[in-house]
């Protein structure tokens, strides 16, 4: 079965609000193996809305509309819904007496437009609205579905969950079910990646492999359609063992892992801790350090020394190595990630200097310039970089990199 | 003249990403004048794609397409764009080379991949992509214009800015402006931001107010229409005054100013300089500080003590207020504030201890039970609050208080 989904909203094509509903309902469609060909916004226009209804119904098996079923005066979906199936509208009282009584509950004067929200299209499977008080429906004619919802996603998540989903799950009759799995890959530019797994690229369906690229992170998606969780997830193990194979110790971890993540798993299973010395970062990697729960296991501390006078008085970096090769240089870098790991006591020291722009370059010195070094008990390992983009992207090109340094040492 | 926007991916219809490029665009054609009749998503699907950019073409003026111009093997916009306009694709040597000589700066092989983003449809003009590989470009025929952009936004947005917008205005030759400008809010909830401006929110055209939460932040969004520039400020500046007269000192900024971003400003002025000492928060508020170019100007060093050995070694923290208050506690966050201060020889220090969870809470201190400490000269400020939310939320919410509760100070 084929869906597409239509937003209908003038304030979403003014750019006035961020429409999630369209991402939200396609995965709950993907869980059920249905397959989301078009996703289209409409404003409030009568004859725009009723074309964009009709061609969706023409094209594809079900249609999904959020928003427009509000009391305002420009709210014109269900006239657009009925005249499309050809149905009349009809008020219904349940509904009537369902938004009157919301109303009384919240002690609110009711404004007479919400009345309207009682007429539902003949024949229609009304679907309840336990939030606001516009309720969505079903209605089903010409072999084709229309499930109408409304746009506030606190009304629309809990009804589609509850009421559309297991008619959706009964009327597509099967256990076809479509499971996604991200390989999460660093280190390495989006070619590269492409050019090792192309042949997988070109996969057919029933799993195909699809290559996105983020930051620093690239992430190779494989989407398999199956009869069943336990079909589908061997399809998805079959390449994720070819990828695997390819890319090895560039995937750092599946889904919504991180680098961060997987650092801290790796640091809790081998009982190391970590201290952090960041210059050009100021703290990002700390920062992302800690978002992962139960990091304080490992992580002691972290000093942002942004100036030269911290990385001396709180790193004890030397002075004469600052003069003679300058806060961002491979020497600094190693002092620092050497003395903070023995100012905590820590297993591991991280360290990171560099020129994050958009000043402070020089020709020798570019921005972008970026030494990030690693104490261990028994070695230190430094790497130059060189990465573009603005300060932020330079900054987090930065804890990236160190963060994936420390996961290679690890 | 009427636009319309496809976004290109089967990503975006399977809900692996959430498609920003949408809002963002139709923003800025608001800001043009340009009226959006309807966005789209279609997937790498040759047909599909065609015909989208064929009914687009039709009944609209202006077609933005974003997505589908990487280098890997699924893009398949170049094609689809050259033949709706009867061109053929033509290869630039000019993209090749600066194609050939990205990939030579970053030390990394190119894959022949790379080469077909330097096929361009014959007479387009083309937009050059400072931040990736792929250019995008603008076709004219038939009275109808189009232009590709990439999909990745720190990609499309420059692009656009910079190279699409000005070719429009030019294009648009009318000059009706829709100019938009948030007034950023923290330190109160959405309720009581609408109560006080309940009235603006029900303005008419020409001149609206929009209210819109986010985490720890209020915008309300003044969108006037007019003709020209000048006259689009006025009824904006007459709203704003009023919002100002309201809000006083609720208000941080406006449009993309951050929180971040104000206090960076403030201590510049006033020439003061910063250090900071964070428990829960791990570095982040080091690290939004750091995002503002200059800020080494004021910044000196943030230290995130996340053990209580490090609040003890590093920021001095008494290790009796520890044992006879926590390390969560109006005493623990004074000292760090004070100390931090101390240490590092800067007229401000600011800390925040707390708890972000999901672990570690008790009935007496539950999760994101949180302390910012702020040490000046001849004073010491302190404050509790108690934040909802996840681990990340928590985060953020404190550091949005404590840079707020810095603010505050100058």
């Amino acid at each position: 079965m084929k869906a597409e989904i239509i937003s209908i909203g003038t304030e979403i094509l003014l750019g006035q609000i961020l429409n999630t509903n369209q991402q939200w309902l396609s995965l709950k469609l993907a869980e059920l193996g249905i397959d989301v060909y078009y996703q289209s916004t409409v404003g409030d226009n009568p004859g725009r809305l009723a074309r964009a209804i009709t061609r969706g119904l023409n094209r594809s098996d079900i249609v999904i509309t959020t928003g427009g079923l509000g009391p305002t005066v420009d709210d014109i979906t269900l006239e657009a819904i009925s005249r499309a199936f050809s149905k009349k509208l009809i008020y219904n009282k349940k509904i009537a007496a369902k938004i009157s009584s919301h109303f009384g509950s919240q002690c609110l004067d009711m404004p007479s437009g919400n009345l309207r929200q009682a007429h539902i299209p003949e024949g229609a499977k009304i679907l309840e609205n336990h939030v606001g008080t516009a309720p969505g429906f079903i209605i089903e004619g010409g072999g084709k579905l229309l499930i109408a919802l409304p746009g506030p996603p606190r009304e629309l998540d809990p009804m589609f969950e509850r009421y559309a989903m297991p008619y959706l799950r009964k009327k597509a009759g099967s256990d076809w079910v479509i499971k996604v799995r991200s390989v999460n890959i660093t280190g390495l530019p989006e070619s590269a990646v492409d050019r090792k797994v192309k042949d997988l690229l070109k996969s057919s369906p029933p799993v195909t492999v699809g290559i996105y690229a983020k930051p620093a992170l690239i992430e190779l998606k494989i989407i398999a359609k199956a009869k069943g969780e336990k079909a589908a997830k061997a399809l998805m193990d079959r390449i994720d063992r070819k990828i695997s194979a390819r890319l090895k110790d560039r995937i750092f971890g599946r889904d919504n892992e991180t680098l961060e993540g997987a650092v801290g798993k790796m640091l809790t299973a081998k009982h190391k801790t970590l201290a952090i010395a960041e210059s050009c970062t100021g703290g990002l990697i700390s920062s992302r350090i800690t978002d992962i729960p139960g990091s304080s296991a490992y992580f002691r501390i972290g000093i942002a020394a942004y100036s030269n006078e911290a990385k001396i008085s709180q790193l004890c970096v030397s002075p004469a190595t600052i003069s003679k090769y300058g806060a961002v240089s491979r020497q600094t870098a190693l002092e620092m990630a050497k003395n903070v790991r023995q100012i905590s006591g820590t297993d591991i020291g991280l360290s990171v200097t560099g020129i994050a722009g958009p000043g402070g370059g020089t020709k020798a010195k570019p921005v972008g310039l970026v030494y990030i070094a690693l104490a261990m008990p028994k070695s230190v390992v430094w790497k130059e970089f060189h990465f573009r983009g603005g300060r932020e992207m330079i900054k987090f090109r930065s804890s990236q990199a160190a963060l994936d340094l420390l996961r290679g040492s690890l």
